[in-house]
């Protein structure tokens, strides 16, 4: 209808209402202007049942109001915005695991992918929920859970390689005199932070130093806080402390600089892990193992573009490297 | 099929497939069991069609990774989960303005209710697009340009009442001696700092003090960093700043602390707006005027439902006050 009144085609209409789409913009202000004036909208309701595309991209996650979390799902907003796709927010328990129901109901809604961590939920559950939407897992490590035995479910992988900034990490404590090092972790369901243990535990002893002093984090400031305090209190505290996250980083030199009365990075040195945006704040000014969040977003829709371009194609891998971003907390 | 195999009403398999609904457990269970014995999902496109309800909640916010969205964000998704609907994001430009395609596009996903500020898109727009959604506007002041003009669209409002919040700072500066009081403002497109900073003004006014001495923020960290460096170095200092957010309360008191050699709250005291989960880091313990994200997300939740259950009624109203949390900062 629209078409033929603006005395077009099919596609032109169809890429007018794609924001992103190429069509000359005089062309999509006319089409625009005809599709207002016959109060036509494509309903994507209507167009998902006969295209099986919705076009929603759904995101499980076990918080928004984390800062990496954060920064991650708002880049990955905008560049799926920009590639005509919508951001479907799902959020798990507290501990980390998927509501079955909340899956059943997330079928509903029939995203074209789904990104989701392996601890979140088992690749063979998802899978079977979705059974349309092949969805892309988040791997740390090599073990990474996310099952390509023969005859397991497609599932499509974002690697990132931890190792390379944990190494830069420890050299440059070493460099600078720490001996005995702490490891902060995050919750003990992610498997990012099973991984990052395991990998300085190995680095430790590569580079001829004794094993990591344990700390219980869960990814949270006050937590990170208060294990600072038992560590240094009670248990004679270390030369440096490396948390599995920025924030738990800033909740370690808190609990030093404003209870313990030491100095970072004179007296403890701490190094983080992510570089949220906050890490360069002068209070912090954090020495941080960097995830580059733009590397990681635009890999997310490259598998996704690939996936919707070629559904029987087999699993995709796009793999990300960490680094060391040197600041002011080791030195 | 669902409903016959396992001997219960179309009812009751409605309910089992709504996570929050009121159901037996067993049943539920048993339910689910036959449903996915059956392989059956209720599609929402599908359903979606028929009823006219998406259970999808649009929001449109500047960005998601700022502390004060993305904890609003969290709080909304957890909210809107336990009722049965989904977050559907949208970002605006960097202006706050919503580009008009991306409007249409949304129109496709036919939300259930679209939550908005009146800088990212005027209630005239979003309601032509909609039509079917009624949209709720955060407001901020008397004039709120959300228009109830006879014959205008139909918009159910969040009031936010932040005179109070205001007063109670200001009196508490006063009463610790400040005189000369700037205020740090967030991106001049926002109607939220624009009512602070007229209310700022007002209220400086009739406790005789001085007007504020502005400065221009954006909500960000560094602007306010960077500001404040300006009005210590070149313009001679304040007694104490107001930040329009928190994030700009903590630009405010590095810069002070970290380059210009100054104490807070001794040589300057600091105020911010939000009370975000980092307001009470123990490097900044930051005395703000609290808006109660738990009350905000309750009232949003409220407004949906009772919009849905009744689709005619009149433009609704819910309120939240602002209150101050005294820290560290003023004193």
């Amino acid at each position: 209808m629209v078409a033929r009144t603006a005395n077009v085609s099919r596609v032109a209409v169809s890429r007018a209402f794609n924001p992103h789409a190429s069509i000359k913009p005089a062309k999509r202000d006319m089409i625009l202007r005809v599709a207002q004036e016959l109060n036509y909208t494509p309903d994507r309701a209507a167009r998902s049942m006969v295209t099986g595309r919705s076009h929603l991209v759904g995101v499980i996650v076990p918080d928004v109001c984390s800062p990496w979390e954060s920064q991650e799902i708002d880049a990955l907003t905008t560049a799926l915005q920009a590639e005509g796709f919508a951001t479907l927010l799902f959020k798990t328990r507290i501990d980390l695991s998927m509501d079955e129901t909340l899956l059943t109901y997330m079928k509903g809604y029939n995203p074209d992918s789904v990104i989701a961590f392996t601890e979140n939920v088992r690749p063979q559950i998802l899978s079977r929920v979705l059974d349309r939407a092949v969805p892309i897992y988040v791997v740390y490590g090599d073990d990474d859970g996310a099952g390509d035995a023969p005859g397991g479910p497609l599932t499509d992988r974002l690697r990132v390689v931890q190792r390379t900034g944990i190494e830069q990490a420890v050299a440059l404590m070493q460099g600078y005199g720490a001996r005995r090092i702490a490891f902060l972790s995050g919750v003990r369901q992610s498997l990012a932070t099973v991984e990052r243990e395991k990998l300085v535990r190995r680095v430790l002893a590569e580079r001829g130093l004794p094993p990591p002093v344990l700390m219980a984090g869960d990814y949270t400031y006050d937590t990170a806080y208060r294990e600072t305090l038992s560590l240094f209190r009670v248990q004679g505290g270390v030369d440096a402390v490396f948390a599995a996250n920025d924030v738990g980083a800033f909740g370690v030199m808190d609990a030093l600089r404003h209870e313990l009365g030491r100095r970072v990075p004179e007296d403890v040195q701490v190094v983080g892990f992510d570089d949220i945006l906050q890490a360069h704040w002068k209070s912090y000014n954090l020495t941080t193992v960097k995830i580059d969040l733009i590397e990681r977003v635009q890999a997310f829709v490259r598998l996704i573009l690939a996936r919707l371009r070629n559904p029987g194609q087999p699993a995709l891998t796009e793999t990300i490297v960490t680094r060391l971003v040197v600041r002011g907390t080791v030195g």
